[in-house]
Order: C-alpha cells, then structure tokens, then sequence
C-alpha cells in the first residue's frame, strides 16, 4: 500500500492537495481502527446477546422444578437489547466504513458527521449503563444483600451465574469498544471545525 | 461585550489575526457555557451527594428498631463518591475556566486540552455507571424482585426511598451536563487536529 492512494487521488467529497503524506497516514490508519472496532463490536454484540439469551438453569427444590433464565432480571434484558442493538448498528456503520475505504473517500460531510457521531456516544452511554446496572444486579445476585435480606440466587443457580458473567465480559469489550469509538467518531467531526490555528501558524 | 474583545486582542497561547468576528463569538459562547456547566455540575454534585449521603431513616418492628441508611446499598455509595470526585473535579475545571475567561486565552495547548478531555470522559462514564447501578438497586428496592424473593424495601422505608430519589434525580442532571461537557471539550480538543479542510478550501 503506498501512502498516497487512497487520499492522494481520492474520489471522495474534498480531495486533499499536496500529498500531505503523514496526515494520509493517520487518516488511513484511523479509518482502520474505526474499521476493526467496528466488526469486534458487531461479533463480540451478537455473542453476549446469545450468551445472556440463551442462558437457563432448571434445578428442583424437593417436589418444586424452578428454571431461572434472563428474563427474571430486567437488567439482563436490557442488556441483551442494548447489545442487540450495539451488534445491528455497527454492522451497518462497518459496512459504511468499508465501502469508504474501498472508495478511498474521506469523511468532509458535516452532516454525516455529525450523525455517526450522536449514533456513537449515544451507543457508548447506552451500552455502559446497562452494562452497570447488570453488574449491580449479578453483584446482588453473587453476594446478596443482608441488610434487606436479599439472598444469594447465585449460589443455587451457578451455571447460570457463570454463563451470565461471560456474556457481561463480551458486553464489558463491546462498552469499551464502543467508547474509544465515540473518541473516533469525535475526532473526525471536530476536526472539520479546525483551522483557525491553520490561519494563525505564521504561514499567513 | 464586544465580538472583538477577549480572542481579537487575547495574550492567549495563540493570537487570532484579523479579527474573525463568528469563530470569536462561538469561542466564548462555548467557553461561557462550559463555565455554567461547570458550575451547574459542582453544585449539584454537592447536593446529590448531601442528599443521599444524609439520608437515614429508623423503623420500629414490635421489639426490633432498624435503620436504613446509604452505605447499606453499595451502589448509593459509589453514587455518592461518584458525585463528589464529579463536584470536586468541576470546581478545579470552572476555576481553570474562569481564569482563561478573565485572561481571555484561547485554548491551543494539545497536552491541556488532551488532559481536560480525557477527565471529562472519565467523569461521564463514571457517573452514568455509578447512576445506571443505583437506578438498578432502587428499581429492585421500590419493585421487589419475586423470582427471586427479594422484597420491596421501599414499602418499609419511604422516606429513605423518596429522598434517595430526589438525590438520584440531581445526579441524573449532574451526568447529562458532564456528557455535554465531555463533548465540548472533544471540540475544543480534535479542532486543534483541523486545518486539512482549511487547506484544500480553495483559497490555497
């Protein structure tokens, strides 16, 4: 890969002059990370969801059968939606990222900018906070909660507990992942609001 | 306030030459709302803390005197450290605000501005989990969770259960104004990475 295609002779929305090879570079490798972020979101989404979904235990207390799944918590569901959600957006946002890399075009649309980045940071929060109010219930669920006499389910449910706790360990990647997105998509809206210090670096 | 003064004539980092009236007037809008926010944060982060940290509440049962208090639910715990480090940390950052206001710099140092934006997402994440895991305690405090024989402890302890509400309601806006300040400080920060656009504007 030479360091000027791509950006050099990019068909794209404002073709940069000059060969500014560095910041092709950055450019370049930015929209990669954006790329690679994108498709671990998506597979590491889809595997908590199923994780969580999927998770059941059925065990008998003398003549009672109880089964407890995802549902009985509704910060599980919410979490499982939240992730849902997060695998859906970033395979469409992948699929956007890739075919802007095919193109070689680069991202100088205000509007467009602006939109992945409310998606982003509206993801990120939405994906984090679940996230913590499923850790505060599995909290409550591994430990209970004496002072209100909340019991420990975990201990008589431990498959479940642990099947739930790798799905929250996906979603944890997922949340981090999502976040240093959001710093992404930051990056390249903000940046087309520059040039003021342009202007004012003495080439003037 | 004239448009010129405070970024025209500034002894900041870098001067802006020949007065450009808009970029000025948006600089100090968005310096005066980040002072405002700053302030909103500081003062309510103070009072959510009081408010929860505050709360107690003694019930008599026949023979048995209980009391509720903050530090029997962790996660009002966190909330409560979460709301101090945030009202701390904005009356640091508003201090810093109004002396660059006073002095009327522009901000066009990387490492600060890296610094203030990395802080401010630390913060908003910290509080919208700290908030997410609260919420999900009193979602479970006021509704019970039968599946699990976890009774509603909201029905015997009101009073702690209202104020703790009232408590949450401020750290609900104490997270919003740190999410759009962790957004203005992205701009303040990946606008310093600008000048791409500016070159390949036409008038190079």
């Amino acid at each position: 890969m030479s360091s000027v295609d791509g950006v050099g002779v990019s068909p794209g929305n404002v073709p940069v002059y000059h060969g500014d090879n560095l910041k092709a570079m950055i450019d370049r490798r930015v929209r990669l990370a954006e790329m690679v972020l994108r498709c671990l979101i998506c597979g590491l989404g889809v595997l908590a969801a199923v994780l969580i979904g999927s998770d059941t235990q059925v065990r008998e207390f003398f003549t009672i059968r109880k089964k407890a799944k995802f549902t009985d918590m509704k910060a599980l569901v919410l979490l499982v939606v939240a992730n849902g959600i997060a695998a859906g957006y970033s395979l469409i946002q992948g699929l956007r990222c890739g075919l802007s890399m095919i193109k070689g075009s680069v991202l100088f649309n205000k509007p467009l900018a602006w939109a992945i980045f409310s998606g982003d940071q509206v993801m990120a929060y939405l994906l984090m906070a679940s996230l913590a109010a499923a850790a505060q219930s599995s909290v409550i669920a591994r430990l209970g909660q004496p002072e209100f006499q909340w019991m420990k389910v975990c201990s008589l449910y431990e498959k479940f507990c642990t099947q739930t706790g790798e799905g929250m360990a996906s979603a944890l990647v997922v949340s981090l992942g999502m976040i240093t997105l959001s710093c992404i998509s930051a990056f390249n809206l903000f940046r087309l609001y520059g040039g003021n210090k342009a202007k004012s670096s003495g080439r003037w």
